[in-house]
């Protein structure tokens, strides 16, 4: 099931338009859609106008209806009453048009009948091949090609053109970026489809991944429709070379009710949907001004891996905050070279700081060159992947000397030097780095946040492997009746036939076969009750460990049927599993596999035991597993020091343990299986092996 | 050791004033001194001149010393450079004068001759009373009296007078705060004292506590430099009812060295600054624009505790988002009355969002009156206790319109209405939300992070006890030489003799005595080694447990004389300890004490092992405890839920660990302890007891 995508271009830039519901009122949805095209457009393609109504609009002939314009539209705009659009639709499908935008509201998110017009639309898309754009939406702005297919009143000032794709659901936050152009940030097309009954959010990050003219697409989503579909998008996007950075709503409850009563998206778990976008090389965003910031610096400069961070101010204490949230977000200052130490000695006065973080003291203001030559020293240092350059306030001819500073070092270096103008008094110098495309930041915490994330992104790129393919292009999710539940016995028989290491087992079904499997296995044994009506073994007396002997192996075999009878009289027991015990000493960890409904299915790695429950530290990770995901998912949980060795213990057999978790994903694919617990999994110290105690899976049917 | 804080009445509105170093040329440090006094100000009382090569400036007679002024001034303005000064302010306290601004750099900031300067400074303030403001500062603004006795040349748009008092130690952000106005945040004073050789910090915001013009106290802080003064100070700010936001640099390793090196002050913990603030009910903060957030909002209201919070917008993604975020920030949204819903639903759309978080939807901003209605709805409902009012974009005169509703809503209602300006464009809206005071903020996660903290305070004021009374106002730290350890053994006969409920134990010096004593405790039994020389007993085999009978005491005494003859074959044993057992079952925690070079003696609580070791999960107070400390220190752990019955487990007697918590306070205060460890601390389930299973004790030695 790999994704085929539409090819957008006639959408995003028709040869030839029709606008059914044309008027000439500038306070309607058609007049403005009419005015957008025809005024504040660079259109040259043919313009129909249809109206049932009206033989001209503002001078130009206006027909009755599609079925009668002389030739095929590329793209029909809808702007009439909703009670028209499905008729006027399917006029535009019968006539062959290609793409349909309807601004119209008054669908889904009026009620069900509503939604059922809605399917109606999809249903005419999927048949006719003519895709559907909205409805409930402000349209399309093609700024690079200054094209407005929108009501918008506020594209006239969408003027900037520039590198950022634009693909939102809600129409009012994408308008919150769009006007970051005020700020600098240049945007060169926005979709943002509303309802999204055809075209959705992932086939305008597809579009946008092969658009020669965006260099960084900026995603706001509410719900991922089609995870699959969201996967194939993003992975074209990295293969382009383009980062994807995405705000995703609905982190808390309130945001996940939120969201659905908004655009009746699912929202999905906030948990699955960081992991995937971490694994997919998506940058994640909190906040909107965080997609702005984070998307313009990837925009300026391509990070590498571990890129280091200098900071230079000519404020100490501002110099002091910032280097102190760098720290604290986990970046890492930049040692500089000692020549660049000596430079600056050289430039700048005696109480200055030399070292990173730089502070210039306010003295060097008054002097261009110092200025120009201290920041430039910064730049030139090897060590050096970025700078933050915080301006305190804004002080007149200073700070203006100070920005055009930053605007002429930045010229000739790639280092890019990111301004963060954290006063609410604006301007020359403020306007002189916006005007340098260097689009300031507003705080000093956003901008250190931006940075995290730029550094992030570097590092992902750094260690992808580019052929690694989520299983959820692959696969769908079967239904319910084609599922199969294996207990501990078949799970640890399927587990060791794929070569998995357990510890010797066998089912007993008889007190004397008890103690014979017990002696090809070697004492200490443990002896476990095997019965498909009792879960919790260990609860209803099911469980006895290190039996020594043949004459503690008899006894348990009593023991467990007295305890099990006691506590479940209605079950059956198929026997007692007879099993070799770990070695002393260990942790208990454990993995898990389950399937989520946006990206399919997920492993999930963690220490077990009470505490880690409490403190929720697991890594998980989309299937199937790189060995790189193996590698930093033992390494993200944050109990791994007790792997490491904290506090004098072993260290633990950490090369084992994602030797086994990479076993585990082919195990998954190999064996179609679809949930899966491993729980605990024991992991030895270095020279002993990782052991899953118990098991329990889930698989197809089919499959056998 | 009750602080006296100096009156600091004539340092910020001075019946006379003498600039040294007065100029009238507008590039010095004395001529911009001058002219902010003489044309920026509203200065009324006696100026006087002084400059050794002048008579007469700017047309202004001009002494040639202080010593010769016809009469003693209230303030002398120190603008000359850094050689004379210290001449300057010693002719300045031998005329008597009350405070010296000393405006000039180039002392501590420049190395250690600077620094010997400075205590030459601060000596002669403590000899003659004369106290010294700076040096290496931009001055003080006293910006609701008109008074600038600054050479800062921003003075003259430092205009908008207001409710917050602004303590800095450096300028550059101090600077970004004023400029906040901007905004509409209005500022009375700013205190700004550079290297403070004497008046620090805390003094400002001593006197800001007092001052009837200031509600809201900001402080920007380095270091302390004197924990117990500024325990005083914002004691003292909250007695007179008025918050004190913070915002203190030093959270990480970069931070600490950056902040040493521009101020020399010392960061202290950050872990502890933070547990005190919070005890103190200063509100912390992470970067510049929270400060400003935070403090404006907390001077626009007074939070109750547990204040709900509404959101109210026309885009519904933007709700979405807001509703989102408030759910991440662990607050709560309020929940309408029906009579509000059903006066929503009146009112807006049927498509519109009636609940919490209210989606008007952008077609009502056609319509004023249902905006108005609609806002007013949700601020009438009981269950509000803030409305954030979060603006996507800039709409123009819809946008307008709805700003203008908010400023009129809000003026007949005292639920504060909080807007958020999220775009980049500008427009009268935000001119109008500015004009009428309410400071818009900039981001949807920095204006939750405001209100979380605004809610915070509400909290803390409805659960603090006014009459607690930190240590450190009492004790002075004593020196190492004056202090001795206690052991196991004299320890826990310390803590039993305070009334602290310990397991049985007795010292046994013979086999014969350790079976004896063992069978008065009654069997199981604990034998321990005691040696001064011995730290980790159960590493040196010094440690035995469960021993049943008499047989196995006696066995022990062996063994264990044995393995610490082996392990530690110098080691003086003074014997053995016999103690009883704790119950099985039970949760391990731990206690302990130490000393902050800040804030005196600190109660550290956690849970015990090593996972909460890995995720530093321990809550902490400055001593002593109140019971309202006991009760949240024991369920701020994350892992409290352990304690409380996760996972089916029993629930922990956790009214008698808050009791003990608080006997441990009274202990280390009546005993005069330096530093106590109880680790482990036993912790039964309901019905059981705690129990410290181990003591070590510090103490001061004069208290025997």
């Amino acid at each position: 099931m790999s994704y085929s995508f539409p090819d957008l271009a006639r959408l995003v830039k028709p040869t030839s338009v029709v606008i059914v519901g044309a008027s000439d009122r500038r306070d309607s949805i058609g007049g403005r859609a009419f005015y957008n095209l025809t005024e504040e457009s660079d259109f040259e393609g043919a313009l129909w106008l249809v109206n049932p109504g009206r033989s001209e609009v503002a001078g130009r002939p206006c027909a009755r209806s599609v079925a009668v314009l002389p030739d095929v539209p590329d793209l029909a705009i809808i702007a009439i009453p909703a009670a028209g659009v499905l008729g006027a639709l399917k006029d535009c499908a019968a006539r062959g048009v290609a793409f349909a935008i309807v601004l119209s509201s008054g669908f889904g998110e009026m009620g069900e009948a509503g939604k059922g017009i809605e399917a109606e639309m999809r249903a005419l898309a999927a048949a006719t091949g003519m895709r559907i754009y909205g409805p409930n939406c402000p349209g399309l702005s093609n700024i690079n090609d200054r094209l407005g297919f929108t009501f918008s009143p506020a594209f006239k000032l969408d003027l900037l053109k520039g590198p950022l794709g634009v693909a939102t659901q809600g129409g009012g936050l994408g308008r919150t970026i769009l006007q970051a152009m005020e700020r600098g940030v240049g945007v060169g097309l926005w979709c943002s489809a509303g309802n999204e009954v055809d075209l959705e959010i992932s086939d305008f990050i597809h579009h946008m991944a092969g658009a020669s003219d965006i260099r960084v697409i900026v995603a706001l989503i509410e719900g991922i429709r089609d995870g699959a579909k969201f996967v194939g998008a993003v992975r074209r996007a990295a293969e382009m070379g383009k980062p994807v950075v995405a705000l995703k709503v609905g982190k808390s409850d309130y945001g996940i009710k939120a969201t659905m009563s908004h655009t009746a998206a699912i929202a999905g778990s906030a948990e699955i949907n960081s992991a995937a976008f971490r694994q997919l090389g998506v940058v994640e965003v909190d906040d909107v001004d965080e997609l702005i910031d984070t998307a313009w610096l990837l925009a300026r400069a391509t990070p590498q891996a571990l890129e280091k961070v200098a900071v230079y101010c000519s404020s100490g204490g501002t110099a002091a905050l910032t280097a102190d949230m760098v720290g604290s977000a986990g970046l890492v200052l930049a040692e500089f070279e000692p020549a660049t130490t000596a430079r600056l000695a050289q430039l700048l006065p005696p109480f200055a700081a030399f070292d990173n973080p730089v502070d210039t003291t306010a003295e060097v203001l008054a002097d261009m060159t110092v200025i120009d030559r201290s920041l430039q020293a910064v730049a030139d240092d090897a060590n050096v992947g970025l700078i933050l350059h915080p301006f305190p306030m804004e002080y007149g001819a200073a700070t203006t000397q100070a920005a055009q500073s930053v605007v002429r070092v930045q010229a000739a270096s790639s280092v890019p030097i990111v301004p963060i103008w954290i006063s609410d008094r604006s301007g020359d110098g403020l306007s002189a780095l916006i005007e340098a495309g260097m689009a300031p930041l507003r705080s000093v915490g956003k901008s250190v946040k931006a940075v995290a994330r730029w550094c992030g992104y570097g590092n992902w790129l750094a260690r992808r492997d580019p052929a690694w393919r989520p299983m959820i292009l692959d696969q769908t999710a079967p239904d319910d009746t084609n599922l199969e539940v294996l207990g501990e016995v078949d799970a640890k028989a399927l587990l060791a036939a794929s070569g998995i290491h357990l510890l010797p087992f066998e089912l007993a079904d008889s007190r004397e076969s008890a103690r014979r499997i017990a002696e090809r296995i070697g004492y200490p044994v443990v002896a476990k009750v095997v019965s498909a009506e009792i879960i919790h073994k260990s609860d209803a007396g099911g469980v006895l460990i290190g039996l020594a002997d043949a004459q503690a192996v008899e006894g348990a075999w009593n023991a467990i049927q007295a305890s099990v009878q006691a506590a479940a009289p209605d079950a059956h027991i198929d026997g007692i599993l007879i099993e070799g015990m770990a070695p002393a000493g260990g942790v208990e960890t454990l993995i898990g596999v389950h399937r989520d409904p946006v990206f399919g299915l997920v492993l999930t790695f963690g220490l077990g035991g009470i505490y880690v429950e409490v403190f929720k530290d697991v890594s998980r990770r989309i299937l199937p597993l790189t060995k790189t995901d193996a590698r930093e998912m033992i390494r993200e949980v944050r109990c791994f020091a007790i792997l490491d060795g904290a506090r004098g213990r072993p260290k633990a057999n950490v090369a084992a343990l994602e030797a086994l978790l990479l076993s585990v994903s082919d195990f998954v694919v190999a064996q179609q299986i679809e949930e899966m617990d491993l729980n605990p999994l024991w992991v030895g110290a270095e020279g002993q092996p990782v052991i899953p105690l118990d098991a329990v899976i889930v698989r197809r049917k089919e499959t056998r």
